[in-house]
């Protein structure tokens, strides 16, 4: 907490989940402290269904600490003592991001400025369409690889096997669905479990299937809104980061819901990687812990 | 449209539908300005899927211009021609409402209270519930007659008999679900179809069925929400009048949610039924349209 | 109002405003009935203070009707009566809009991108700009010409003169400031009144002055916003056309304002310069008729 | 954090503020684990303008502890040491409140009606007015005192001398200017600094002085909002600690602007009032810090 941090420190960012028990936070804290650590912001939650207690920290080393190795070490002796999951990362350090795209574009321009503009701590290692490059003809990928890997019923386990291969190749620590209309296989949304998020284009858990849009506009509704979730096996069930919603009338035509639903598409998907990146979400069942910003 | 109205003016609504064809506003507008009728606003939809059109005038005639009926003939006429169905109401009266109400009491105390302060143009005419009046001892309810109607299997109809007399003697023109938790049957609901308004305590078309806010907190939903709409035998389907949500987070129990809940049901209420009062609102198949105040 | 238009029809906007009086929408209707057109939609605002009326209407013409000069000969003979403003325009037809900008980009970017996919129906015609188009490498700006106008004290006479050219050589019906970080000369925007849109990036009419986001945050205000409006000599203090806030805590620091700044911005000028590519906006006074979509 | 809390425990909320250091959180969350004290949520802030630290912990004690006084013992050693403002609660007392109020009664009324159905954790001591009891005639004030303090410039000294006395002989630790339309002296202003709470029937900073809505009406403002915060001597400018707004349109009058204003009030006054029961808000210069709920 001291308020005149040398150039040379470095901020991390630790997460961390455990059974509830008192004097986690003490524990932590002290071991932090010890180190020579400083802390800027904590958030903790008592999840009281499960007894869980999550927390999150961030915080300062001097450069002249002992190395990163040191503190991990501290950290695994306390989470064999509380039965605790942890992560530590340097907050400046960009999350690597493979981002998969359909026809529709306006998550992936959206992210892709957002990043460019160094809004958005994310590093695209890859861009993954089932559309050919042409589609996305006038957007400027800046240098990111561009896979196209067309999907039929017939070449799934292959093309995912390559999806698999490119999410291993770059060290990639997040997939984002940005309008991916292809549904993921039960195996490959597990083994992303945690790690990929989509843009549902609707307000779940109504409307569910195909056309939401439409379905809402049969059903007269006056918000529609769009839903930001870690993917799962269990289709567009999987745990909600971040929704948000616009208010229609009568008067909008399903055109119209599908504009206003780009609109906070966008903004939702946007802030739910941003979530990620600051290591902000912990899943946890079918829910998530959000520290909010 | 004059602008300097005599005192003796009297407003008027007029709410239309009827088969999209050319020359309706034509006729409509001749006719109310052959009457020396002055248009103070006037709102028209063209329904793209039904070819229907519909239509609300608000407008004023001088006091000492023909009656009522002559217009009303008018009206009658031209709605002969283009197969038209029209309601005419004086603005300044009030409408006739009933307001039913179990254990929950914060729309029924929201709703009198905008009644009292004249903020909303009701005229209760009584208050149905499942409780007795001791349930309700704190609140002041103005000298409405208050009808405690307990309701179990046994007694459904013989209650819902009482409830259809009393919208009758009292001549009431709108019922208010105000937070009441018997459903009506198939025959009260189609009975009332068109003039019963109810608020679901929960974000439509989600989370259907029993405790919704605990549904919502199961599943981690970042947005709560709460609907209005018209009563019919499809339960909780009826056409959407009014709808709102708030931001929740995962520190928010079931018990923050409720609490959030009464907020948004009591202005979602309150919002439909000015809607109501105001004759903004036109069922149409599934749904409403709901000109815009 | 005919549901069955034939494909050889066009549908046009006519917008008015006159001194209120009884038969404005009698006369209107009648004359657009006998020319065999169709409205699909129309809106109409008695304006009480200034006793001055206001309408928009949607209609198609079949295209074997007489041509647009008839239609326009008729209106411009309701309009020497009624002392009558009125504009008709084809719907179809984009808006040719000049976009000024300086450093910050993300309105334009997030312009070009709904021009792009058909959302917007703008034609840009000119980007101008008072830094070198190497600021917006990153940009395609889609062989839209792109001119570079530094400002100083200096030359602001003659890079407004350049900029009027521009404006006159184009043709264009809308400039937008899309984050034009240069005040335009009291003669420029009376020049371009009623046609030019600034994006405010705070919410007017508080926070005036520089660094608006600043200002908010050492008051530590709960919301920021941002403000459309269009251009008068009286800075920033143009009629409002369109307003959206965020909400924010203690926790954000100036730049997390500019970031949820950047994305209140963009939204609210997109809707603005929507609102007025359908004509939905009529300046009146200081303020602005907004015909809700 | 221990998740099987004995029935015999008790929650209390420590709240506090210390120059920033390090060993802060170390030193505050050992003292408690040596208390066998149970940590239920803490939120943390790390001021970087002022290297202030504010921190807001709820935890639980077992009634066979030590009592409250050993705890405040061991706070005030680390206060000396930490420089540290601090504050300790019982979680579930009410807090103590003065409501004032003139002539609109909406706030009054809403704040009742959360204390009553035990959703705000209030004590009403009193009610002060400067209109006579029958001004609220309709209203069941629920046995709380009643006070008629009718204000003139000639004798404010004295009402303010009352009031004062009506604070002190209650014990009340908050006054809420319910819409109280009579401006406090500077000294009952500073007298009361960091426990009174204002709303503003306004978006701050905009709509300074008389009529707000009015101004805001004129200035064809698109969205108006209210604001609460606490009372300084500096009129309407206290540190904010609750905002909201509603979206409004060129159709709405003053009145209806005075209506939806209505809403926001009681709403944003009502998050205000729960957040300073649950010692949320630290008020630090010109703005407070609100730990989230």
């Amino acid at each position: 907490m001291s308020a005149h941090k040398p150039e040379s420190c470095r901020s991390y960012v630790l997460t961390l989940s455990c059974p509830n028990r008192p004097g986690i936070v003490a524990g932590i804290s002290r071991a932090l402290f010890d180190l020579g650590a400083d802390i800027a912001g904590a958030q903790q939650f008592d999840e009281q269904e499960s007894h869980v207690f999550f927390m999150r920290i961030v915080f300062s080393l001097p450069a002249s600490e002992p190395e990163l190795a040191t503190l991990e070490g501290v950290l695994a002796g306390i989470a064999a003592d509380l039965d605790m999951k942890w992560s530590l990362r340097e907050s400046a350090r960009p999350t690597r991001t493979v981002i998969m795209v359909s026809r529709f574009d306006h998550c992936l321009v959206d992210l892709l400025y957002r990043w460019r503009i160094g809004e958005l701590a994310i590093e695209p290692v890859a861009i993954i369409a089932n559309h050919p490059r042409e589609t996305y003809a006038h957007i400027n990928m800046e240098g990111v690889p561009f896979h196209y890997l067309p999907v039929s019923s017939a070449n799934r386990p292959e093309q995912e096997a390559r999806i698999e291969q490119i999410v291993c190749d770059t060290g990639a620590e997040l997939v984002v669905l940005a309008r991916y209309m292809q549904i993921l296989s039960d195996r490959m949304s597990a083994w992303l479990a945690g790690r990929c998020i989509n843009i549902h284009h609707s307000f779940l858990p109504g409307f569910k299937g195909a056309r939401p849009y439409h379905q809402a506009f049969a059903r007269g509704v006056k918000l529609i809104g769009a839903t930001a979730h870690f993917v799962t096996p269990d289709l567009d069930e999987g745990p909600i980061i971040e929704q948000d919603v616009e208010r229609i009338t009568h008067a909008d035509s399903p055109d119209d819901l599908i504009r206003k639903g780009r609109d906070i598409e966008r903004r939702v998907l946007a802030r739910a990687v941003r979530y990620f990146t600051e290591r902000r979400v912990i899943p946890t069942g079918h829910k998530t812990i959000v520290f909010s910003p």
